[in-house]
């Protein structure tokens, strides 16, 4: 049995893990990313790698997954946006140090590729996932393929422009997507309804302890799982663009499946129920023909190791 | 050498003619669209037919590009907006008229692959094709093949929502991408341009015998080639939606080469070298890696037949 | 009993009629506002007072009510939408023609006058009317007094921007109250509804003869008032942007009543109805409170003789 | 001579002071504002009032300036935003405390008279006072009167929608002005600026310890006064939407002059410079005539309590 590593990078942690040709995750090693210092990442990379290998001295080859812009090579972290990475020639650094063939991916892209193989998606060959977390990350499944486009950057769904003249959004840009749809959007929306009627959000602001501005993400899924009416309402808000999101998604790209992961959509139907009803009004006349059904991410934050192991098993 | 006929259906002229594997037009014949009868549309594509095989008695197969939605197989017209075409067998019912192997395909799409094989995009695998016209058409090249998505119409760029609560559309919804960015909006925005300071559209409103109301599409043009500065803006306000619209697919789909074709793109760089400039703005931080060029189509409205005839011939 | 006369001048018609102090109209002359000629227009003015001082001699002054500017002086029409007035010293040049004191008033304030005078608003002395035609007028009693600001023209709620970026107006602005609310919107609203779904405005396509560019103001009025669904939803359209824009005018200026008038305001509960649920949704927290009610004009399309006449009279 | 007190009751502090008819200041006292007890917070009002008598015992009135919905006896706080009355009847409250009469008004409405009597608008009889602090707040002279309109609470700027369907409001609408232009949209602008360009906010963000979630207005202030481009930037956007609030308020209104105040306002020329840029090209066509001129408030945070002085001995 051919065992491969899969590592996940996040802006807060780094999670490696061996996983089995059938998407097993045999056992997994966590680390913090380090702060603002892109060798030390690589550093800590490795390490897990080390931990995973002395663990399973069989492993075969290593696939990392992380925000950012990935070179068509899948050699090379061209910007990412949670780590201090600029043109980094990752695959080469870690390959150095842990001696195994290494492969460089997309975050979203291992994601996607993870529930196509093993998760939501099996069976399915035009796949759009996206995940709706901090922010939105997305990754393409065409003809049973990881589609990477033209330069490698395909899949990035959270900086369409959804607004114009919208909320600002750290890349510079007005009215992206995920500034209307992920936790902070969903953040800004129940503080919102928690100060304009604090009755309705009385269940919300008990669990933040009074103040509207300490309402949290984790806070507004509990709230809203125990019926808070401001709660479900801040989820409704994300939900309607989400909708609308994965219709326009649908118009463009018409996949035969939308999976939808990341934090905010482990709510479960509190995230995916309205956005549903959202999708169907948004297809307009779309919607008398066949078209994608939406289903929920199956793999939740393993994923992305799970498809990063994967594809460096097909590298 | 093998013949092959291609005919574009549209909302005003049925056009076809005899196409050679170099995408060379030997001949062609046109006929008015018949109004609001799909059966008597029918009969007309297949008098097209056979007027084209009288000529070339050689031909092998007919390929035919319609607006509207084509099933997965590619035989019937599920819905079409300008002819009043519902579940239409259309392969079959020409098929049965002509005695050829017929196919029925999307006019985005029969565009875009006759740009992929002997236009604009040659030579390039990952494209979309826009055409900008009474409305927004599209077509996608993926991995060198033509992209129908998983029930066939995919590349719907039109109806992609653009303004929340925007502007009404025919389709019934709100905002979408072709009331901002077509022939019916230069003429809105030239218009208002024209009412508000009658002096900067003085050349334009005297094209238009004085009259706002009576401004219309090719008016702008020719007034806009002359310099008119009312016109130049109205062609720079939809250059400014198509630039960003442009941004968006590049998000989403990070093609090698985006081709830009459709009546009102035919007016050259009045529309695509503003649309440039918008698009380069609205990339933002996306510009700083490989990142798809913007091309003129180049083959005019014959694009849609050579395409429907290649695509026929390699069935 | 003094009697004035009042003359409503607007784009298509010159309407003036002899007034009692009661607000009673004695009789009406009615003549075809002249094209593209400012001086022609004052002449037909002068005409029409002559025809009625030749019918009631003991008349005493002249109001003149027209759309644009007018100076603080009530003498000069600064700029006119409709007419070729600039800087047009309209009262002198009446008066010299017509040999009576002569006062000239913007036509919303003349009809504002005339309802708080004598018609929906009488006995209210804070009150806005809001006239909804081809486009939107204004005027302002305060203090039951008539408000003119510092310069003559308050009340032009028509080009208070509704939607940043919105619709090109013939001001040269974008995204003005009148481009959402008016016949012009109307018709815009009605005519992608009846292309959207024929069948759910089958009563108003057969009224425009079966062409959807084809529609009108006055057929989807008709229509609305014979329940077709898409006419009355095109009215709530317009009603929805009403209600907005009323609720907005009572944050900024708080008045006892706020009085509806105009052309598409005439099709009585057809706006106004769908316009009161859309200012009490819209009023949010101010509900609680007292606020303005909305009622319809009195006194139709005599309102601006009437309004006029009474004011030359207290001139 | 005659001496009034007047109060300023804010969200923190409770400001009053002993008052000329010259509108100067003799003394002042300033206490905390209580949380979330009304009662508590008329105590502390009386507390304040009495500090003053003692100092100048002959004083003959008090005039308490609040946020909120004041009633148009001027006697009760039917809502307040940053306290917790409802239906408060404050007037008597107070009098029964300091045995001298009071009046209680709006503190926009506080400052905008105190500016029209003493400050920036002295001999201007049509103003418009805008503040811009953690929100907005206005007041309106009208004729050289406080205009409170019909129930006593014109002038609410803030809350009028200037974006469909935009940012939640506390007050539970969406796209409320004060969402665009006021120290909080200073913030989250500034914030995302940093975020997307850390090196055009590095003196911003060395203000802020280096972090973007630290950010907070008088940094903004004080980097923007340093050169900071992000800074300078922040402010121009917020300087935008003023710009533009103000012409709309224009066409509603026309006044002779406008003040704009407010905590944010007090960065000088790094709000009202561009504002000023902005509000010419939002009024469009209007500038050709007479049109208000901006200036900038003179008597900062005193303007409330002085205002309140004086409408006290005015009563």
């Amino acid at each position: 049995m051919t065992l491969t590593i899969g590592v996940d990078v996040g802006g807060t942690k780094v999670l490696g893990g061996v996983v089995t040709p059938d998407g097993e995750v045999l056992t997994t090693v966590r680390r913090a990313t380090p702060d603002d210092d892109s060798g030390q990442t690589a550093v800590v990379i490795a390490e897990v790698v080390a931990a995973l290998v002395d663990a399973y001295p069989g492993v075969e080859a290593v696939g990392v997954g992380a925000a950012g812009w990935i070179d068509a090579d899948r050699s090379t972290v061209m910007f990412a946006p949670n780590v201090a990475w600029r043109d980094e020639p990752l695959r080469d650094r870690i390959a150095d140090k842990v001696g195994l063939p290494v492969v460089v991916e997309n975050d979203g892209n291992t994601a996607a590729w993870a529930e196509f193989r093993f998760g939501a998606a099996r069976g399915v060959s035009e796949v759009l996932l996206i995940t709706v977390g901090t922010g939105i990350g997305g990754g393409i499944i065409a003809d049973g393929k990881l589609f990477r486009g033209a330069y490698g950057v395909a899949g990035e769904f959270g900086h369409v422009r959804f607004v114009p003249g919208g909320l600002p959004c750290g890349c510079g840009r007005r009215g992206c997507f995920e500034q209307y749809c992920s936790g902070r959007a969903l953040v800004r929306e129940a503080r919102a309804l928690a100060e304009a009627d604090p009755h309705r959000a009385a269940r919300l602001l008990r669990l933040a302890g009074g103040q509207v501005d300490a309402i949290q993400g984790p806070q507004i899924t509990q709230a809203a799982g125990e019926g808070d009416p401001a709660a479900i309402e801040a989820f409704g808000v994300i939900a309607q663009w989400l909708g609308q999101g994965l219709a326009d998604l649908v118009s463009i790209w018409d996949p035969g499946l939308i999976v939808v992961g990341g934090g905010v959509a482990e709510s479960g139907d509190l995230l995916i129920a309205p956005a549903r009803e959202a999708y169907v009004a948004a297809l307009g006349p779309r919607i008398t023909l066949p078209v994608a059904r939406i289903r929920a991410a199956e793999l939740g934050n393993e994923a992305g190791l799970i498809g990063a192991a994967d594809l460096a098993r097909l590298r």
